[in-house]
């Protein structure tokens, strides 16, 4: 008899080689997995953990999501504290609880969204280096707003993704892209929620996006930049460290909900 | 014939020990140090730089103010973008000007202002582990309110200085004192201003106010803790993570004015 847990992570990623364990690395996975380990006594047979996604070095998580079962039945809560006592100060279990025994973090998903925060100055701000993409450039919030829903709705994002992905197919569905400024800040936000991303997709939209912005790039380019299939004709991928996964969607409710009530739509 | 410039310095604390040169450590003034001289060409006779003050290791700064000689004169602009790209990503030149050949960052300063950021949480939130102070238990925010009065004013400060510092004189005067609760952050943030402070005293104070919203000491229990002038009784010092030196000042209109407009007054 085991039981099955649900729990969503937050991370600052700046000091992992991304989510999925890697020799020699420090990756969320690894911390995890031997928390989840010790928690369980160390058993003979490894507790395995299974995330919602992968994350590259420097991405950061408010809403990572890890399924694993335990040979035994603890409540929720136990399980949340047990791990957050375990874990490093960079890694927090935000909830955990009990799910079905066929409930699958990577497989049952609906829907992920996720944040990227762009600050735009000369030199970069030494509290924002680790959490913002860093832009020498200003981009104009109207030009992005207005290219942005080209990106929304069902395509094939091949000019989107970045070499290495491991998908054959690269039709993805975007269900909402918005962009706003923090003009105090010297922040544009972006924040895009779809039905699954391809690797580095949501940095080459920022990249591409801001190009727009800068006025380097059409405001209606996107629709033959889609059409074109083409890696090579998106060219730069927006940094690491101003992409936050934030919310991992399992409920079609929930996450129909979400997109009826975004401040940002 | 030389030209004093005065920097206004913002900077990330969590991997600097501390603002004053040490012996193999990584230190800010080392840093400024070296980049001011590499701008200047590393002149036979090194350049000399001045700051208003200290801070320990993991204290952040918005307003650190340096001086020093430059055997040349280039306009302030220049001297602020040239030590940008000189300077590591986690310290930033905020501004730069060219003042009188006798402006001192240290012995001319009118006034300081500290700002304390405290979350209040179990468990450490991973984006705030380097940038607040980490406290188990929930302060009462109106406690905190109640007992801060009786910190402002002239008062000899012994009960709420480190062992370790230099000053004889422990009479400081606090032009204002002020906190308030940010619920959904989880945070409670205070702000002092000051002719100036002794070593860690801010970090006590704040120590102590958290203690009196907890409800660990009586909300009346500053002015028996400031007249027996014994750092016993203050015991605790709130965490390095959550303070930043704001703001120094050395004009006392722009001091008044500062107090006149203090929001949180």
């Amino acid at each position: 008899m085991t039981t099955r847990y649900k729990v969503v992570l937050a991370y600052d990623g700046t000091n992992f080689a991304g989510f999925q364990r890697q020799p020699h690395q420090r990756t969320v996975e690894q911390v995890f997995s031997k928390a989840v380990n010790k928690m369980a006594k160390d058993p003979a047979e490894p507790i395995m953990i299974y995330g919602a996604g992968r994350t590259d070095a420097g991405v950061h998580a408010f809403g990572q999501t890890i399924h694993f079962d335990l040979p035994y039945a603890i409540n929720a809560e136990g399980v949340r504290r047990g791990l957050n006592s375990l874990l490093p100060t960079d890694v927090l279990v935000k909830s955990a609880a009990i799910v079905a025994d066929d409930f699958h973090a990577r497989y049952d998903t609906v829907g992920k969204r996720y944040w990227y925060r762009a600050y735009q100055n000369e030199f970069v701000d030494p509290f924002k280096r680790h959490y913002t993409g860093h832009f020498k450039f200003q981009a104009d919030i109207d030009r992005i707003q207005r290219a942005l829903p080209d990106l929304v709705g069902k395509h094939d994002f091949s000019s989107f993704v970045a070499s290495g992905s491991q998908a054959h197919d690269h039709v993805r569905e975007i269900y909402s892209a918005t962009a706003w400024a923090l003009p105090g800040e010297g922040e544009i936000q972006f924040e895009f929620c779809g039905s699954g991303f391809l690797y580095n997709q949501v940095r080459i939209m920022v990249a591409v996006l801001m190009e727009i912005g800068q006025g380097r790039r059409a405001v209606d380019c996107i629709p033959a930049l889609l059409a074109a299939q083409d890696r090579e004709q998106a060219r730069g991928t927006a940094p690491a460290s101003g992409l936050y996964m934030k919310k991992v969607y399992y409920d079609a409710a929930e996450l129909r909900a979400d997109l009826a009530n975004d401040p940002h739509q």
